[in-house]
């Protein structure tokens, strides 16, 4: 996990795949990259995914995100304060995972379809 | 989540990747899957990965991926009882999306390296 908001990681072992769970590794954050990749800009979009992020996760994970800096969040309202969040390149570069999950996913999932071809 | 040791899944939703998050969206399963696909048979080898997994996770995901068809295990000791694990055609699909985060890892994460080339 990040030691400091800019500072470098503590790697938890040198694999890259180990590193890279701390960051994608649970339930919602990857659902949230897929949203981004679809096209998706605003908190209240990403609340209507079918999957229902709870609004506290998705704060959290966005935060998460940026501190990762694979998210970018520009203000588009000052009263009340909101923001557009959308992809860093590394972030982004995340859709090649994405693509692999969504192939073995539809493979194991009879019934499930990826919504966006990456 | 499954609903019945052989029934089918209650689908999270009709996309696969949030599905199979429900799967392997967390910090350890998939790196079990990494141990297997490297070759790893036995308890005491997954414990001896670097990022030092905690033996109750261990039980509980070897369990989860045995549940879910992806993990195969034989007993190869009968006094005391020990099994030998192996993944199974499904879960060694899974090295797309392992070699899919290992190369987003190694650029996100300078210095970790793959130990495995899928």
């Amino acid at each position: 996990m990040p030691t400091t908001p800019e500072g470098p990681h503590t790697l938890r072992s040198g694999c890259p795949v180990a590193c890279s769970l701390d960051i994608v590794g649970d339930r919602w954050t990857l659902l949230i990259v897929r949203d981004l990749l679809a096209g998706k800009r605003r908190f209240g979009e990403f609340l209507e995914s079918p999957e229902r992020i709870p609004t506290n996760i998705l704060s959290d994970r966005l935060r998460r995100l940026q501190h990762e800096r694979l998210v970018e969040a520009l203000p588009y309202s000052q009263h009340p304060r909101r923001f557009e969040y959308s992809l860093s390149p590394e972030g982004r570069a995340l859709g090649g995972t994405l693509a692999a999950l969504a192939d073995w996913g539809e493979h194991h999932f009879p019934g499930t379809r990826r919504a966006l071809r990456q």
